[in-house]
C-alpha cells in the first residue's frame, strides 16, 4: 500500500486504548486461529500497511517493534479488517514461523483445562 | 463451569489493561470469524465461565454488561483459550444473532477497499 493511502486508512482509527493505540488481533489466513493480540500506534499502523509486516508497538518496553525483528518469525499481512467503532484490527497474515516466544504456533496454546486441575 | 473453577481460571489472569481487564476476542466457533474485540474485568470473567454468556468490562460506559441483554443477541461461549502473558483470552462462541449493533454478523465487516477510495 502507498504511503499515502496508508495514513488515509491510520487517519481513521480511533487511538483510544494504552498509549494512544489500537488493538491488532493476528490471525491465521488459511487456520483461521488467533495467533496473538497486540497494540498499535499510529506509526505501528503506517509502517505495517506501508512494508506489509505487522508491527506493534509494546506497552512494557513503550517502544515501536517489527514482529519476527529477533526471532526472524516476521507476519505478512494478507488483509486487514476495521471494526465498527475503529479502534480495533484485525490482520490476516502468513506467518513464516510461530508466533508465540513459547515455540507454539499461537500464542493462545492454553485452554481451561490447563488451569482448572 | 462451578464457580470454584471459574474463580480459579478468574485468578491466573493479568488484568494489567484499561480498568484492570483483559482483552477478550470472541471468535465465531463454526465459521472461525472474528466477531468483536472487548475488555474483561475479574467479575466479567467469573460471570462468563460460570453463566456460559459472554459478559464484558464495559471502557465507555464503565459498567459491566451482558452481551445481548438489550439485543437478545447473546454469545454462548463453547471454549477459552488463554495466551502466553495471560492478559488476553478468546472465547469460541455461538451467536443467537449478530454481533455488532450495526446489524453486521461481526464487527469487523470493513475492510481496508472501504476506506481507500
Amino acid at each position: 500500500m502507498s504511503r499515502e493511502e496508508a495514513e488515509k486508512l491510520a487517519s481513521t482509527l480511533n487511538y483510544r486504548h494504552e498509549d494512544s493505540t489500537v488493538i491488532a488481533v493476528l490471525q491465521d489466513i488459511n487456520t483461521k486461529e488467533v495467533l496473538m493480540v497486540g497494540h498499535m500506534n499510529r506509526e505501528a499502523v503506517v509502517k505495517t500497511l506501508t512494508t506489509g509486516y505487522a508491527h506493534f508497538w509494546s506497552l512494557s518496553r513503550r517502544k515501536l517493534w517489527l514482529k519476527g525483528e529477533t526471532s526472524g518469525n516476521f507476519q505478512i499481512v494478507e488483509d486487514v479488517r476495521i471494526d465498527c467503532d475503529s479502534d480495533a484490527i484485525v490482520l490476516k497474515v502468513k506467518s513464516v514461523g510461530p508466533v508465540c516466544h513459547t515455540g507454539n504456533w499461537s500464542c493462545f496454546y492454553r485452554g481451561y483445562s490447563d488451569f482448572i486441575k
